[in-house]
């Protein structure tokens, strides 16, 4: 909270009490619960997960001090749902004018998602010095997509990681700075973008800047930020083959194309021919399937065939690895093809096939847990929609609020689309919202065992 | 066909021509199939899945040659679609006035979910004499949730199956009779319950006879045929404990205990007093559940929560075994058992538990096959809805239509809601929502099969 307390002094705006109150308190409960050692020192697997799943919970309420303590927002709920939409890049907001907000109070916001983007914690290994070889644990339980792979340099892979997403989000500055914005937004605007997490600052949205260049480059920006962060590795080790063999890469930029080619020639009549569709068309599918949300157009007024591509870009979301939310393609991947493993066995039943992706074997339990997290989406999907329509909300906005919050996307249609917000909902319906932005951002395991009364017992 | 062009000859209505061109069309081509001898003469799992796909489509093809002939329908087209969907016992209907067709077409239309309902295979093998052990393969594929149990005496399980639907169906027939439905309305409104069909003879639906008595026995009825006809075995065996006992009942009745509660209380406003909402939702929470679709009220005019409700229902489906839709609770139940599973692996490593409904283990190629299940839903609905969308219905009906028809409930919100119909949509739509009553009534992997290229490759 330093940094948004820097800027709030130099842009003045008096918001930057808000921090100073935030800090203090932050620092106090900080220093009493580094008091408290544990007992047992071993740190297990479900240790990890619950630890992730509390930090990010804690973490994000911590955050919500600064807008509480800023006299803008109605309630603490209000608060705690922003900063939870924050940290977890959903973009969900339920200001109606952000415009009015002091700069210090903005910044925190955007900076937020840009520190949820990479994770908390990779953020904060990359950052402080202590750390040991446990952490592995943790940063497997933030990290996006269904992954196995083993991480032997734990704290370098963390500094490495931030590294190329420091660069990526400096070099996207200097150009939005380039193309004409002034140099706060600029950053802000480069902080939601490599989060993938949407957040404006502006109340018509990228659109306020009318600036084609700009939303070019946030086009090529949100779709690279979208790409897992393996595969920057890889490239940097000049190995440009492998990284355009990668299959998940590959489905990522077929489906990219196609929605793209699809909803342009949909919108086209809409439009004034076929360019602008397409500006409009690329733009909205880069903002949608990297889960970041940013908008230039009401896609509330497409042809419903252009919403059903939006709406299960929206379910799919990106690569595993990257910023963004969503399923990920790269379990739709694993399930194509232990489909078609199945249907291969009916055909030649003595045969034994394993599932492979990039040439690598799939294990058994990487399966499992694939097609169980489908379940689990189906699970909080259906009790998540059940309990925000009590409210009475249309149809349409009600499911597609808990698509847009499981999916960290924090976009739907009907009521929550473009022009809409989620500052329409109860508190009880944003308290369930912002457990499915949690939820969603921690691919759903920790936070189903903070919810297993085993959980809460002590390990013997 | 015999049987409705007995009705048609007794009811009049001119429309036995029809049936006698079906029948002999039928009858021709039948003799020239039987002359074409396999040179091999092995039945495999795979042909069992192709044949009894292969099955399905073209005894629906035939079964619309009398709708075709009578000259009520549109096109070759619509009479598939009628014909599929009566086969599939999803209800489906593109005729908007079907008071006015002969009663021997009604006949047809009704007789056509009662024969699906049961099984268009176990009702040949239980009234046809030759048989053989292939058969059970055939069996299988056609049989409606999970199952890898081992059906010994196969010809036996066929005739007692029909059997017990026979005379449960007589019972039915003999009680709408009784509180005052004319014969025939009785027995065609028992067939649609009886096969969870829901084609209804009348414009109005089941509100057209204005008779309390037999809503009421109706939505006992269409309750009893969502349940699995292994446990109505069990029950005659006289094992009641073990029928109480059996865990996808207790959920099956739990879900509707719950889901007519909270709708009751949802909806009681809209009606004069808690029990003619108690009336309303009991009737429509066991049409959907055991996806019958019959109506008595339009509940496109309920409040959103209610809505939700029936859309999952109408997603999850009855019983496994039943002659329902639906994904199945038993489904539900493996993956909420291996989820449970999961996370007990989490905090306790070591330990090896494995799934068990009923007592009985539940072999990890079911769980694949289960979880995959999801998977192939998401992806044919996908696609299906992509395709319908093309046409520019609006969201809620092209999302429910599609929903309708893989559940084999053709039932759905907006305008194919219980005031609606699918005469509205374009011819490549219905071919698109024929194929997804197929795939939904055959439970995918047959249907998916006949799409592989291998399915077209000579074995070796």
């Amino acid at each position: 909270m330093l940094v948004p307390l820097a800027v709030s002094i130099i842009y003045g705006g008096g918001d930057y009490t808000a921090f100073l109150l935030a800090i203090l308190i932050s620092t106090l409960i900080g220093i009493f619960l580094s008091l408290l050692k544990p007992t047992d020192k071993k740190f297990r697997t479900k240790d990890a997960l619950i630890a992730t799943a509390l930090a990010w919970i804690f973490l994000s309420l911590f955050g919500a001090l600064p807008f509480y303590f800023s006299g803008y927002f109605n309630s603490f709920i209000d608060c705690a749902f922003e900063s939870i939409s924050g940290f977890t890049t959903t973009g969900a907001s339920i200001l109606t004018n952000v415009e009015i907000l002091p700069k210090g109070i903005l910044f925190w916001r955007s900076f937020s998602q840009w520190i949820g983007g990479i994770g908390i914690l990779v953020f904060l290994l990359a950052i402080t010095p202590s750390i040991n070889a446990s952490s592995i644990n943790l940063l497997r339980a933030e990290g996006t997509g269904p992954s196995d792979k083993f991480i032997p340099k734990i704290r370098e892979t963390a500094k490495f990681m931030f590294l190329i997403y420091f660069i990526m989000t400096a070099i996207l500055i200097f150009l939005l700075y380039t193309v004409g914005l002034p140099i706060y937004d600029s950053v802000l605007n480069a902080f939601s973008t490599a989060g993938t997490g949407g957040f404006s600052i502006m109340n018509a949205n990228i659109s306020a800047y009318n600036n084609i260049a700009a939303e070019t480059i946030i086009t090529i920006f949100m779709f690279l930020f979208g790409i897992s962060f393996t595969l920057y590795f890889i490239l940097l080790g000049k190995n440009i083959k492998k990284f355009f063999k990668d299959e998940e890469l590959r489905l990522y930029f077929g489906i990219i194309i196609t929605a793209i080619i699809i909803i342009t020639l949909n919108i086209s009549g809409l439009y004034s021919g076929f360019l602008e569709a397409l500006r409009y068309s690329s733009f909205q599918v880069s903002s949608i399937i990297s889960t970041t949300a940013f908008t230039i157009t009401d896609f509330n007024l497409w042809p419903t065939l252009s919403q059903i591509i939006l709406l299960f870009l929206m379910i799919t979301g990106c690569c595993a690895g990257s910023t963004g939310g969503g399923i990920k393609l790269a379990r739709i991947l694993i399930l194509w093809k232990t489909l078609k493993n199945e249907l291969n066995k009916i055909f030649h039943p003595g045969s034994v096939k394993t599932v492979t992706i990039n040439e690598k074997n799939i294990k058994q339990d990487l399966i499992t847990n694939t097609t169980l997290y489908f379940f689990i989406y189906f699970i909080i999907f259906f009790v998540a929609v059940l309990l925000i329509s009590i409210e009475g909300k249309d149809l349409i906005t009600s499911t597609t609020t808990i698509i847009a919050s499981l999916s960290n996307i924090g976009l739907g249609l009907g009521a929550i689309g473009p022009v809409g917000n989620f500052a329409i909902f109860s508190s009880f319906s944003k308290i369930v919202i912002s457990f499915c932005m949690l939820a969603g951002r921690l691919e759903f395991f920790p936070i189903l065992l903070l919810l297993t009364p085993s959980a809460w017992k002590k390990t013997l």
